[in-house]
């Protein structure tokens, strides 16, 4: 691992029956070896606490242990993750092993961090869950009378008259009130956030000084409110497999870990780590295809583009046991150095070399996407359309901005939006007062903001407002909406863009959702072309003094969202990283007038990179001028001459 | 409402625990003042009786008050419909709430209906159903060996020897034995019909003179006998909801609400009510296209002119809480009058000049489809073959005569089918004695019988009949099937029609199932082309007297199918109400031999319909006479100028 | 049935309501009248034992005496096969019944064989078996200690204090761990295997002289090993359904059968029994196509061709009740003879004549394919890729020897390979040390061996190896595989065979799987030639003395696979039992130097044959030379003039 230049190493994340293989008997002598040999060679520790996998023997003690799926089944033992996080007793055993690893290893010398636990998720609708839902809903809303009203109960008679008659929900019974459905999602993503403090709290008495983290799962989670979960650890980590999942309709597309860094990045405002960077070929039962040569580098490298302090792979050596024997480390299960390893050798000897020009540079947005767990959480009740995905809309209008080099944080609704010029909010479907004010305050001031379809249907509650649509942004956008379409799968409707402010004369297709807009005081961006609102505004622009606020009632593709940021983003003032060269990724990071430029080649064939000034390459200290090639899945980073230290 | 033009508004009927908020403590002034001021607008009421919605008080009492899925999960609160249909404890619940409703409102003045709960259906399996099944049994057959007899429990040693050790179906057990299947079937149908006259025995006591109504999913729904749950009601209604249900492969078609509103008609032989007709947009958590202009008021016309008295929209306003958010009412969720209120209010006005002259009209047919619950339950535990679908095949036969024009009922196997010329016998899988002598004294006294494939199989059993197929029927349509063939999906044989009776020479494609006939004093009217049966019958016609038996052992579609019909009518002297234009519904109403024709143009372009006289357009009151155009989603209703009395 | 030629009938596999309708009430009147009836007319009988079906009254007795799914919901009554087969209460049941029959049938003079139970299969995941399991482990592997060990319980924290703590699989918990999940399959096929010889303990000692069998069936069922099951049997029987499943993209197959046959005759080695053989259209909800006409005669002659001494159809007359009543029998529900019965009667009368010379001759295979029930097992938990199918994959490489016309048995991983010349050890996944010493000597002896790829990748504990892959096989096929690469759905790669061993310069498609190999003494024979590892090696050839290993590396069909074979039958020195004529089945039955060559034409169109020498046509006893035309879905059966003794 030395060889390899590895610095910090993560152990024990599921290793609490090796601690305490029996209750109350615990042996950390085969970890304190582990982490001297380690510390021997320079080597720094991050520890996991164990909770996200208690021993059989704990789980012996109590059927109600185990979580509940919405099926109402029981989860059996033989995974990981099978704990109600609501319960007692789990609460309890995961306070004591927390406690007892602490103590021992709070002030270890060569320990520099903790990870709590692993990918917190997975809700639970266990009786336990259900009592402490009503608990919540108590502390929230105080009487029953506030949550009746909030929730609409007068619909199909479901008045409640006691706490315990409110239910979790049940696939039985689906879809659930879509009031309770969001409180309870909320709930269960405020149970793993108390969860975890409880261990935060731990932590912080007995190891200070030592950073405290979690691994997350990227954008593309969406159980969890990860403002939420981030808010109180000193450090957002995540686990980052680019070719986890695949299909041929949708190959490897690096736009996927560029959306999660950023907004891993962004949950903090914060550097970042990823806790588990791919190593090899990864599945459980099921394998996805071998990283081709270069990649493991290239994606590590990518994260470190996007804002990363901190990469570990995972894993050292596949495990020739268990469930996870298909997911590869860097050495195979026979353990012999082979063409991964030697990737990521060289990947190491390179950062020796880099770390002083990455240390203070960041990348610094001028555009803020909105991500919103209520939005997205209602619409996992109510989805509208078969293609009316939260995150696939997030994707597509973030996709267009990074093939464009446009650096992007993704703020929380209720955020600071003052360092933006352009805010985009898609499909902001639960929409409060206070959010609604922040977007107001923001467009006052001078901002350009976009609003999407579906934006400010529902209140704070998840009923649908009483105002015209979209609700308490209609005044702030100057429209108001007169009709909805939901188009079945395949239709489609297009749109003609009739501003010279906007590719004035092209058309552009709209699918899956078509809004027809009524103007109060906007101008019309662009129509409808098709069916009986042929004709009608389909995008309009508001202007509040400096400020400006476009609404696209039309859902689509690149060719609908392309012209459109474009435009943004000049009315925005906001200029790209680089222009051009859309089939390469070209992410910045700067520390003032300092920039350094990563130009990342994804594909399999080498592309070529036209530079606007002279650079030097930092991965080979050459100046380079004019054209550089980038090879297949190699990546140059230029710093300026000026910038250059060497 | 009243500026609208609405007459009628239903109420109540999910609104127990608005009523009853606590055990025993009723809320009715809330209801009082509602009805008082539709009043107050000359605006009638129909009251639901709330037992499809109970409140959480009633439902926490008993977990065995819910209703268990055949997958043996039983269900959660949180939807509607939770209840087991057989539980005392619900029954006496629900006889509680309706007697008190019935006591408080029997009387009154402005309320001049009742529809019982809603929508009945959906099955259940639980512990109390399996024990009122045991006690159905021990009524229907008396005793074991009965039973034992019937189902034939030698098989696979399912011999019982007592009641109790007779299952519900499982999912875990599938498919059931066919005679415990079908009578499962007909118990859950029986359930509600009993549960259903619990409450009519209340009203009728409380509530003299007022009509009594359900309200039915139409011709789709398929888990109830409709017959029996219309026969002891005053009136049958139900719920009309055209672009609920869409996919790009079948888009809106007109023939099945058509083929609906035959089917409610028909149950009663009576004029019907839409009670719940489509006012926009519709869906729980995924939303339908939006009705184009002009739809939803062809819609209603629709409605009657296959005979509907009454037309209710649902709902008035979009609810703004609940899991019908996306229900849309007339209003959307803000409440301001939109297209959608002028375009029924449109209506409302001319409504009002033409009741007059639709009160005693009816729709007359001379074809009986022959509508066999038996036969649907049958195939629902064994459907031979993925394609082998009762409801579409009933559907396919109905939308040929639907383009042609004719006016068709939907009748009981064992119904009086004296008023028809021509009888068409669609799978009539299940046939007893009662309906095989039924068909033989119709075809005897002269008339047309159309029977297809996979007729006369089983008995009244389910058990198969143990003379050549098709059983019972074999003599009347004078052949037997020698052997069947169950094709694949995608494969298909071809039928060459050789009789001058029928399109003689030309050819029809087969597909589904084919089955080789032996004429048995039928003449041939046509043959198989290909595979080992090639040249063999495929269709025959046996003459008794002055009837005629077509037996079809092919199925197919449109090119099968319809020149089969054509000839059949033909034979049977029906007369189409027009002849062409088979892209406009053509509809007519008579009394008499004063006619209306309803002309609909579902299309969303104009089209033209040629007149074969000289009319009244009663829409405007306008002559019309050669060609007359008709707009996109628009009608005319045209009575001859010897009619119109205006 | 003594008219059709039958001289055996089965009885009594599901009566066990109709034996002891009352507990401990037995009747055998009607059962004894039946083979009294039968004897009268020469027709013996095999009588089952009624395990598979218990009646009501039995089952009512505790809900624990059924069957528990993966799923964790119980099994409830309605078909058969409900029990627990680890369930004291169900074993001792089944005692006494089989005892029951014993003593009263078991020595009587017409009845020859006891089929016990009927179709073992369906494992059980109930608390009675997980303690079960707990016992079995303690049975073969002595502590918990060494369990953890075989299941590396240290990965997510599973080490087991107490043998209580060890769950069964559940889906809630999928995948298990992999030694668990390989184990509990081993569990589930021992289960049957135990509940199997208590009954045949019974029936040795009240019936001697009585063949014992069970009916499997065939290659493709996957959840029992086959070769244990069989061992303490006196015959092999299985059911054979050829168009039972069906669709439009793999139509009847006559290589299916012809792969069930070969592997039910390999069992034992020894001539094997169809105990039910397809006789109409068969289905249970669903009904495939009839058989076209000569099928049933053609499928019963292959039986016979690949070894079979016994042919019993199913079933005689179809039912009229219960859920087979779609499985057809030779007569129809009517019972009156027809097509089916004719076809059936004339092969009746042809057997007569042809028995004498099918006597002593069977089938002589010089290549066997490995058949491994560990491996099959361990793919089931974790597959690899969506298209890696240990069935489909053993079928793939069978297809390709059954159109050349070679013989070959199916063959444990560690059964005697000395009778074969080519041995293929499809995916041979799972290899203990006994396995890859019986491989090596094999192959040091002078055999071919082919080994595919993913083979060796696990040991017997489902760990993976801790040496490079091929593992234990490595040395063997002189070669280490470098990675592997899991290829989407639908995605290729290609191979270009490069030596003049192997159809040089031609090229095959290779999908699912590629594995890099690095050749270690090996020889070159394929490279892929296509992605970044074009160029290197996809099939090597390891030389052992006069043995030669080859290790194919890609998976791929018939273009692949089809030279390889013909390749290695070429070295191994195996001939066909014919050449060419590809679109035959061509089987050969041989005692000493006399054979018997059936051709089968399994097509509805005629084939030529092109004969290398004289032969008589066993079937009309007519000399044939020259080119004989075989008619559509008919067979010859060639004797040489000197077999011949007419």
């Amino acid at each position: 691992m030395a060889e390899a230049g590895f610095t910090v190493v993560r152990l024990a994340e599921f290793a609490w029956s090796k601690i305490e293989p029996r209750p109350g008997d615990y042996d950390f002598e085969w970890l304190d070896r582990a982490i001297d040999i380690l510390a021997a060679h320079g080597i720094q520790v991050v520890l996991g606490t164990p909770t996200a996998s208690p021993p059989p023997w704990l789980m012996a003690r109590d059927p109600t242990l185990f979580r509940v799926l919405l099926d109402g089944r029981r989860v059996a033992f033989g995974l990981r993750r099978e704990y109600c996080p609501n319960h007692p007793g789990y609460r309890r055993a995961a306070q004591d092993i927390v406690s007892c690893m602490a103590e021992h290893y709070g002030q270890h010398p060569n320990v520099i961090g903790w990870q709590i636990d692993n990918e917190f998720g997975d809700r639970c609708y266990c009786p336990i869950c259900t009592t402490a839902f009503h608990a919540w809903l108590q502390e929230r809303y105080g009487t029953l009378d506030e949550v009746n009203q909030r929730w609409g109960t007068v619909f199909w008679s479901h008045h409640y008259t006691a706490w315990d008659q409110i239910p979790a929900p049940s696939s039985t019974a689906w879809p659930p009130n879509p009031g309770l459905g969001l409180d309870y999602s909320r709930f269960c993503s405020d149970s793993y956030v108390t969860f975890q403090q409880q261990q935060i709290d731990i932590l912080r008495e007995k190891s200070p000084g030592r950073f405290i983290t979690h691994n997350f799962m990227g954008f593309h989670y969406d159980q969890i409110n990860y403002f939420d979960l981030a808010a109180r650890l000193d450090l957002v980590a995540w686990d980052n497999y680019p070719s986890f999942q695949w299909n041929m309709d949708a190959p490897l597309d690096p736009t996927l870990p560029a959306l999660s860094h950023d907004t891993m990045r962004s949950l903090k405002q914060q550097p970042f780590w990823v806790m588990e960077q791919q190593a090899g070929p990864a599945g459980w039962d099921m394998l996805g295809p071998t990283p081709r040569p270069g990649k493991l580098r290239l994606w590590a490298y990518q994260a470190i583009a996007h804002g990363a302090d901190g990469v570990v792979f995972f894993r050292w050596r596949t495990a020739t046991v268990g469930a996870e024997q298909n997911w590869h480390g860097i050495l195979d299960h026979h353990g012999r150095p082979g063409r991964r390893y030697e990737e990521i050798r060289r990947m190491g000897a390179e950062i020796k070399t880099l770390s002083r020009y990455l240390e203070a540079a960041q990348p610094a947005a001028r555009v803020g996407i909105l991500l919103s767990y209520d939005s997205r959480f209602s619409l996992q009740l109510q989805r509208y359309n078969p293609n009316l995905d939260y995150t696939a809309i997030v994707r597509e209008i973030y996709r267009v901005l990074h093939r464009l080099h446009v650096t992007v944080d993704l703020v929380a609704p209720d955020g600071d939006l003052s360092p933006y010029r352009l805010v985009i909010a898609p499909v902001l479907h639960v929409v409060s007062e206070t959010v609604a004010e922040n977007l107001r305050r923001f467009a006052e001031q001078g901002g350009v903001l976009l609003v999407t379809a579906r934006s400010g249907v529902k209140d704070d509650a998840n009923r649908v407002v009483q105002q015209p649509l979209p609700g308490l942004l209609a005044e702030l956008c100057g429209i108001e909406i007169e009709e909805y379409d939901s188009l079945p799968p395949g239709a489609t409707n297009s749109v003609r863009f009739v501003s010279p402010w906007l590719a004035n004369g092209q058309t552009a297709e709209a699918h899956t959702w078509c809004e027809v807009l009524q103007p109060n005081g906007a101008e019309v961006l662009a129509e409808y072309q098709q069916d009986y609102y042929a004709g009608r505004p389909a995008i309009t622009m508001n202007h509040l003094g400096a400020g400006h606020v476009i609404y696209c009632g039309a859902l689509g593709g690149h060719d609908l969202f392309q012209p459109l940021l474009r435009s943004l983003l000049e009315t925005a003032g906001v200029a790209p990283v680089a222009v051009g060269s859309e089939d390469l990724e070209i992410v910045e990071r700067r520390q003032g007038d300092r920039s350094l430029l990563f130009v990342l080649n994804h594909h399999d064939e080498a592309k070529d990179f036209a530079l606007q000034s002279d650079y030097i390459n930092l991965l080979d200290g050459a100046p380079v001028k004019g054209t550089v090639q980038i090879g297949p899945n190699d990546l140059v980073i230029l710093a300026g001459q000026n910038n250059h230290e060497g």
